[in-house]
């Protein structure tokens, strides 16, 4: 029999209603003859109003206890799921994150799994019962309940997809699957039947929001193909799969953007081992992501240094930043949050030397000036005025042949 | 040390500052010098809230996936008190029913315990951490998540002081102690000192619903002091105590008074072994509790039998004692929902053979008839005329000397 691991998320089961529908989606997948495992997030909204509700009871909650209260949004949809089910004849049971076994490290709020035991998930789907587990949450080796953070649920998923050696893990979403850009940014995207795991590592990170990417790392590690489709519709979504799964062969698979950084430069920085890090040491310890960072040799032992922070964090790391460059004797900081970042990702281009001449040619036709440029393996980064960010994303996706057809 | 375990039920909880109110009536103890040990209940109203859910969810709720359910309610409170504690600067950590190793057995929905295992507990309570447990719930044998019925919270109570070995187990609650009556009824009620494990069984289960009849049998069979008291005020409440705990010595100790029974009375049944039986089995598989039952030998090998059941279950109970009664060869089946039950409790009776006389007197000054009469060891009740029932007992309360001093 075929195993088949369905995740939904929060405004999948936001009400009775909608978890009426998954039941019903689950119930049929079930009748087709495959074996179904099912993680559930919170309600819609749930997990917010507890942290709420938290803040309220204390200031800065106590992480571990944190945990506690937020693994109540799981455990509560799980358990309804599983009556509905029941109420409808199809044997069912839920598992919260301890019952299912799911051991992590103890770093609350944030934990990682590290190993699952599968015995007793494998001893009901060998009864053919639906096994509901609670999503985003798990246990330490002492029994303290911990969570998976924001999106755990998707992780959840595909490690147990990979603990039961299921077929395929479904994330059921609000969105039909994975696009070659924006829809609302570039009406010619089109939804892509695959992308590789590291094609999605490189989306998920540039603010393609469908997947937790730490739950990519885990499919591409144990193979789990991951079926991302909507759950409000029976179309086919997108497969993310190993590199040689009989790919579509393009180039470039997928235009993406991000208007939500800012950039910051420290001008003439003095080009000594270790002065990198402490630079970014101190916004590092203030809890703020670096996404992009570029260095170029200058003449005269002089160095200028431009990174990218989320706009949000601007403030603070331009004040952190102003006090590093008076202690390593740099020049002066300078900050921009007028910018958009635009980049092309695909397999293809790693034996593909031409893609980012298209890219910067494209760009130039235009006249988009780049301010920065970084590269991965498969993928290609610039950083523009935020003005062109959309008119960048359209063009590129028309030059990389992305466009859907007429 | 001094080991206190105090429990809070669902009105104490009910938002975030009354358990703030909870929190500080905690830290006070502790900083008396207790190690303390609290045990929550949900927020008033929040069971009742899931209920409904998982009946939106299915007709008849799965029980094992309603205790899922219903467990995160305690698991909410637990969570924050301990992090509201901790916020205050007080070592604590909340335990969930497993975490707490109360170990139950699988009957879902009205569980009972079977062991707790204290190891976790002694060792948080060693380093004089206030240890927080959800109230309510526990786990069977195969992990299985249980609760313990209504009032089950102080059930958890005492079986945990009994487990800890805790000097007493206070349940805080929205009344200030057992009073020898009603107040709404009887104006001269007075609160009692103290006690019996016996006699509160007796008024439990008469309707004085201010514990679990369940927890009061455990700390009989533990001998764990009670003590009852407001969470609203600092006064001392009422200790519920082993009978030779240095009582005051009163032949009765209360009133009290039921007016939610209802009779039914089966004409001419067919004296034979066996009949009761068969009268009893059906009402019972219907799940309708019956209270006092009265049967008096009657001339001709027929007999008149007389018990009481809840007026909710009352039509019920006619239909089905009509199908038994034509079954079993009796006459007719006749019944009365305008009954009222007043019941005399007191250890003291045992050794006091007058007690009967004198609450039949009092009630025939009062021209008030006595339709049945069922009695206990400590314990006398009668069935009377429902609009009798508040000036029964007055009258009774008087004429026991338990009136409070002007």
């Amino acid at each position: 029999m075929t195993l088949v691991v369905q995740k939904f998320g929060g405004t999948s089961v936001a009400n009775i209603d909608r978890i009426r529908h998954v039941a019903q989606r689950v119930a049929k997948t079930y009748d087709q003859g495959n074996d179904v495992v099912v993680i559930l997030s919170a309600m819609a909204g749930v997990t917010d109003g507890l942290i709420e509700l938290a803040q309220k009871a204390a200031e800065e909650p106590d992480k571990r206890e944190l945990d506690v209260l937020l693994a109540t949004g799981e455990q509560t949809t799980a358990a309804l799921l599983a009556m509905m089910l029941q109420s409808m004849g199809y044997k069912a049971q839920s598992m919260l994150g301890h019952q299912a076994q799911v051991v992590t490290d103890c770093d609350y709020g944030n934990a990682r799994i590290l190993e699952i035991g599968a015995h007793r998930l494998l001893q009901l789907i060998e009864k053919h019962t639906i096994v509901v587990v609670a999503g985003f949450q798990g246990y330490d080796i002492k029994g303290n309940i911990t969570t998976l953070g924001r999106g755990g649920s998707d992780t959840s998923a595909v490690a147990i997809a990979a603990a039961t050696n299921a077929d395929v893990c479904e994330i059921y979403t609000d969105v039909d699957g994975i696009y070659t850009a924006d829809p609302n940014v570039c009406p010619k995207a089109r939804k892509l039947k695959t992308i590789t795991y590291d094609e999605m590592l490189n989306m998920a990170s540039l603010g393609a929001k469908v997947l937790q990417i730490r739950s990519v790392g885990f499919a591409k590690k144990y193979d789990i193909p991951v079926h991302v489709r909507s759950s409000f519709n029976e179309e086919e979504g997108t497969m993310v799969v190993n590199e040689d799964s009989g790919m579509e062969q393009l180039v470039v698979s997928g235009v993406t953007h991000d208007k939500k950084q800012a950039r910051v430069t420290i001008t003439k920085v003095p080009d000594q081992p270790g002065v990198a890090a402490k630079v970014f040491s101190p916004i590092s310890e203030a809890g703020i992501v670096v996404d992009m960072i570029i260095q170029n040799t200058r003449q005269g032992g002089k160095t200028d240094m431009t990174f990218t922070v989320p706009k949000l964090d601007f403030k603070r790391t331009m004040e952190i930043s102003q006090k590093v460059a008076a202690q390593i004797g740099a020049e002066e900081v300078l900050g921009d949050t007028n910018i958009g970042m635009v980049s092309v990702i695909g397999v293809g281009m790693k034996n593909h030397a031409g893609v980012a001449a298209v890219m910067f040619n494209t760009l130039a036709r235009d006249n988009i000036n780049i301010i920065m440029i970084g590269t991965s393996e498969i993928r290609i980064s610039c950083v523009i005025e935020e003005k062109y960010t959309e008119l960048a994303v359209r063009v590129l996706h028309t030059a990389f042949g992305l466009d859907a057809e007429e």
